[in-house]
């Protein structure tokens, strides 16, 4: 085989791998893996059991990107076992449901629709009794999915809080504070509001470290944070006179005991709620793993939670594929190195790309001239950026076929043009919407001599 | 034992596998395991055989900061075979030698005793005969302490030239080709000069990739570049104006056949010249790998060639060491990661540190919290930027020990002052100047539950 010829069955391969990744966290597989129910009424879920002939009503609620094809699968499971519900999803994330209603609205800026369809299912939450089992799913975007302000705040003076936090520099886990105790739902006030029906969260983890209390904030999870930490960084950053008076008012109340603070971990009603992740980033990292075994690969995971600017991540990378074919370490080749997780792009140019597009020709860059290297990153949503594409593949020539055509890579590069780089020169990987986040996958391939 | 004991238990480890690696590229340990002397005159290096009584004289020549305990351990193996010679090393960088004569020299900034002490070098290689064996001493810095500019060149024409093509933008790979076509020593000059003398270099690798022909600009080794490759550089970036007018001249003459070109690898002189990496990062990540192992820890080598961002590669080598702990991946604790090459820090604050410090720093925030995880990170020379440590170790708690006294992790890694940091706080580690320079060797460890 020539050089070109083993680097495109690399190539192929890398793309094989990654979609063996992006089935094993389709969100109508993932129910259908942890959920199922027999013929005497018994829903498994996960390691758990819940008999439907003792409960009055199965009700189904939540807020996520890929709430829709979740619900239709635990139809598909349940049937007209399930007495109805209601969920938010992204505007057009739409799927064919009989019993659960659907309500479309904004992300990634919260609307007025979801605050609406918020407000119903607190009223579901509300209304369902002791012998009543919710089944709340949450996915990617179920913050901005699941808007409803605290008593007495606007969605604008949820949002002004987080503007300020933001402009002061506070850090993520100072801001999910703020939010979940600006909201009447977030940080366990749903669960609390369900209590004491059952409730079981099915969640798609689109976070790194997949932290419960962090995806969506939490609504079904105890809450770690509390109104007297607020406090503390609204005094940290000194913001009080900038946040919205009633956000402030707010916040000041429940630090004085005014208001009851979010549910934690010691609460009883949590005796009552299971969350139950079914879809994560080290899903997507197993599958690929087991994918790339099947090829024959030797395989290295280095890890699902990996973040940072997008080239300087590329070139670690690309300096392991370098050992590989140097030294074989970390593993002897034909090997994988799979990682996950989520990087960062700082903006310079004005191109057309996204962050695993980038990586990619970053990557390209950093191995150009190795034989038998191919490295692929891709998005497990299928959408990289404001493009069609999900990510791209590239290979040790792939940096000098674009120069032959006249193409240079780090200009495109420095643009954060790669997706017309790679339209020109070959690459991008076009999955479609999957309906599915947990973030990306990054594929290091070396073949064996 | 406490979490604060196993913490401590483990950077202790980090420090011992650390000063493994360092054992190993020690300058005259890694003489000495490469070359050897018998009763028979028989001088074996590497791989090779060499009779000195087939030799009519031994001669040492060489740059480089670890040139005078090379010199001193290959004169500890020949005695008074070695007819004479002379290397060019850094000011104050000594030791004690009786055949081989030391010219102490400018680093970073080649200065005129530099110049003086290339000229006697290139005398000796030039009178060398057919029946003599140059040994020819390469370590860090060989490049700037073995200044001789091409003939109609001066020093500051040679350095002119390079300030013109770092301002333009150009790569290393272009720099290279034009100091190499500027210089009467470097691109195998060298080794031309010496012909038909048999020449060997014994190479201490300060470069990323140990690539021969980059390593102090490669006096004895091939040159892949050439004139007209120069000349394309020159209008690629449109500099042939900007350039010193000799040296714009000299290449142009170059690539027009007028001076012969740097020696290729088809070159018959390169039948009698041996080149012989004899200390590099690789051997200081496997000496710590097999001190890791002694110790208990499963190893994997991520690559001894990560360069980028220092904080961004810390993010990766804090997001593998979160894995390990959350699931065992890439290898089930106790477990030693370990990586060498060199990064970068973008300076933004006024501070005092070295890029290994700062990458300790940006670790201990990305592992904070997290029981059981040491992380060290430390230059082979043993001086970490302007300071007088070699580096930094760290655990899960520093952060938290840090906060405590009132010192934010934070702050002082946006002010580059790691150095002032670790002071306060612990965790810096003297070894005091090793005289080797091999790059930097990094370390995640996680214990056994």
């Amino acid at each position: 085989m020539t050089v070109e010829d083993k680097n495109q069955v690399l190539k192929d391969q890398a793309i094989e791998i990654f979609k063996a990744g992006l089935r094993a966290v389709d969100p109508k597989a993932a129910i259908k893996s942890y959920c199922g129910l027999n013929d005497s009424g018994i829903l498994t879920i996960g390691d758990r059991e819940y008999d439907l002939n003792s409960y009055k009503r199965l009700l189904v609620i939540g807020a996520g990107k890929a709430g829709a094809p979740m619900a239709a699968a635990f139809e598909e499971i349940c049937g007209d076992r399930i007495e109805g519900g209601l969920i938010n999803v992204k505007y057009d994330h739409l799927d064919d449901l009989s019993r659960v209603k659907i309500v479309e609205a904004g992300h990634p800026v919260p609307d007025e629709n979801g605050q609406k369809g918020s407000e119903s299912i607190m009223e579901i939450a509300a209304q369902a009794q002791e012998d009543d089992l919710i089944i709340c799913l949450i996915s990617g975007g179920g913050s901005a999915l699941l808007p409803m302000p605290a008593e007495g705040l606007t969605l604008a003076d949820k949002q002004d809080s987080i503007k300020t936090l933001l402009s002061c520099g506070a850090t993520i886990h100072e801001i999910n504070a703020i939010r979940k105790h600006t909201s009447a739902v977030k940080g366990g006030r749903l669960a609390l509001t369900a209590h004491p029906a059952t409730t079981v969260s099915l969640i798609l983890s689109d976070v790194v470290g997949d932290d419960l209390d962090v995806i969506a904030s939490g609504p079904t999870v105890p809450d770690p944070s509390s109104f007297a930490y607020c406090m503390e960084v609204i005094e940290k950053y000194k913001i009080m006179d900038k946040l919205p008076p009633a956000a402030a008012d707010y916040i000041q109340r429940g630090a004085k005991g005014d208001i009851p603070e979010t549910p934690k971990s010691d609460d009883p009603i949590f005796q009552k709620t299971q969350n139950l992740v079914i879809g994560c980033n080290m899903e997507a990292v197993l599958a690929a793993k087991a994918e790339a075994e099947k090829l024959g690969f030797t395989t290295v995971v280095l890890s699902s939670m990996i973040e940072g600017e997008t080239s300087e991540v590329a070139k670690v990378h690309g300096a392991i594929a370098k050992e590989i074919v140097k030294t074989g370490f970390p593993a002897k080749p034909p090997v994988c190195i799979i990682s996950g997780g989520e990087t960062t792009v700082t903006i310079t140019g004005n191109g057309l790309g996204g962050r695993n597009q980038h990586f990619a020709i970053e990557a390209a860059i950093d191995i150009a001239g190795l034989d038998n290297v191919a490295i692929l990153c891709a998005g497990t949503d299928g959408t990289d950026g404001p493009t069609d594409a999900a990510g791209a593949v590239v290979d040790g020539m792939t940096l000098e076929n674009a120069q032959q055509a006249g193409i240079s890579a780090k200009a495109y590069a420095a643009d954060n043009d790669a997706y017309h780089f790679f339209d020109k020169v070959g690459g991008l990987i076009k999955t479609g919407p999957t309906n599915t986040n947990v973030m990306d996958l990054r594929l290091v391939l070396v073949g064996s001599e």
